[in-house]
């Protein structure tokens, strides 16, 4: 559930940021014996992103590994930003923020460990997947029912649609083809 | 369960559209460092396909995506048509329709995501996944027991072929070797 | 649980069969886009293999399908008759039998679909994985606690050698290394 | 829950040595029709490591298979030693232990099957992931919440650290960047 509080918080959101490992992903990494790298992402979620852009909200990623495969997905669904090998997340948000001109508390963050803490600190809004680490359910101010890699972000995003007022009209505008 | 009304509406089935992503597989798109995309289907899924073909029934995919990856599943499971990219389903079925010169009533569509809210309308049976989302699980006539890509798509087929007294006998017919 | 008359039968084996997909993975097929085909296999079956091997048993694969994966895993794990693409596992069993020189009773299989189900009638023991479809879970002398893909075989090798009285041996002989 | 005198063995720990496939994954060994093989990785454990090598402690892996894929994890997670191929595995932990110039009590092993077991009596401490199996699991000192490939070795760095009275420092150190 979500206290008024929060609720009046979520109404300010402009910008979705997500960690990519154990939040896009349930925390697998993949490796051949090539050295190839695969992630498994989840296609609930990239309608997620699909639905806040209809919405005009940004949505951007930091993760602290470099991959690829990362790259590959944020072009697919057309995320905003793509912050990579940040092992320090607040300095990939800084950066971030600058760009983009807005508050700290138009900013939402998606993370599961404990190095996303300080980024929670700071942003608007924190969120932490069913599966993310106990310091981290307990510090963010809502818990996704679904796991990381299972939905966390879709959840997330209509989460924020449903304070912002905007779900039902984006679904309708999505499904509308003409 | 099924209702008597739906009893009677699966016994006019004659084709299966099925989704992809979330049905024939559990949502995950498994991206590599190289480009690759992987999905994993389900075997038993498979011989709910050739299940649905000994009975004389037809069965296709239409899916938003695009994926080398469901070519080649498509091919493998002998589906007789495979419609990929095809963000507006209603589209892609209304070219199957008249390929198949048949009555919406005669398809039953299975579906996990908003996007495939609107073809639900049309056809004569909808179906969704035990995961898929809410707004679909609420819509459709039947949600299946098993999760997208863990035999969904194999207990709609099983569905259809008890609704119109053909399970036993197609059973019976794939396990006789002469 | 398992009867005194099916204790007195495990007694019997000398052979252990195993279906793959669905029995020594948990029915993935992972497809990807250039036409590579993975399968899951289990690091707990591979030991299962060896013990079975370590106490005189013989372990086979029937499987409908082809991939080259089955038939390095095979070798791997020193499998002593890999039968692929049989559709009928009957035919397959068939040459299998001659080769060994056993009656019937000397064998066990383990499968999960029905295209399993005419051999389940021919051997001493059947046995299915707890996911195994449900014609096939009512009609096999056994079914495993272990979902499929995830320990099946392993418990399976496990019953044969304790109705046998060898577990506790092989273990022994196994961590014993002069 | 651990005892007192458990405690008192954890905070001898200089060494933390894992096994690979069924702790450090979930068992799965992904094989492809080019014979590559993939093994699925948690990110949550990398973190582990790199909080335990934080705490100046040392971490090595031990696995009975060979595969190009733990060589390249070993590497991104800096282990200060990766011993592969040894199936006996007490052989490699007494070259490790040379190396090392420490007294077993200075040792954890981490594992999940009975090749494990003859280690097990030597180390100053035992723990096998909740899906061990069950040999193993009547066997060690501690078994995790966590399932093997899913935070089994994350949960012991931090039952170490814990016992240790470390890990709340090591936290704050890992997310202070200056």
């Amino acid at each position: 559930m979500v206290t008024p509080a929060q609720q009046e918080s979520l109404r300010k959101i402009k910008v979705i940021i997500s960690d990519v490992d154990g939040v896009m992903t349930d925390g697998g990494i993949i490796l051949g014996t090539d050295g190839q790298e695969f992630k498994r992402y989840d296609v609930k979620d990239g309608m997620g992103v699909t639905m806040a852009r209809k919405a005009g909200l940004k949505a951007c990623i930091i993760t602290g590994r470099k991959s690829e495969s990362v790259t590959i997905r944020g072009e697919e669904l057309k995320f905003d930003g793509v912050y990579q090998g940040y092992f320090d997340k607040v300095e990939a948000y800084q950066v971030m923020k600058k760009e983009f001109g807005l508050e700290d508390e138009n900013f939402l963050y998606l993370g599961d460990d404990i190095i996303d803490l300080p980024l929670f600190e700071i942003v608007g809004f924190s969120v932490s997947p069913a599966d993310g680490i106990k310091q981290v359910r307990t510090e963010v101010d809502y818990v996704t029912t679904a796991l990381g890699g299972k939905g966390a972000l879709r959840e997330t995003v209509e989460l924020i649609l449903e304070a912002q007022g905007k779900l039902e009209d984006v679904i309708k505008d999505l499904i509308t083809f003409n």
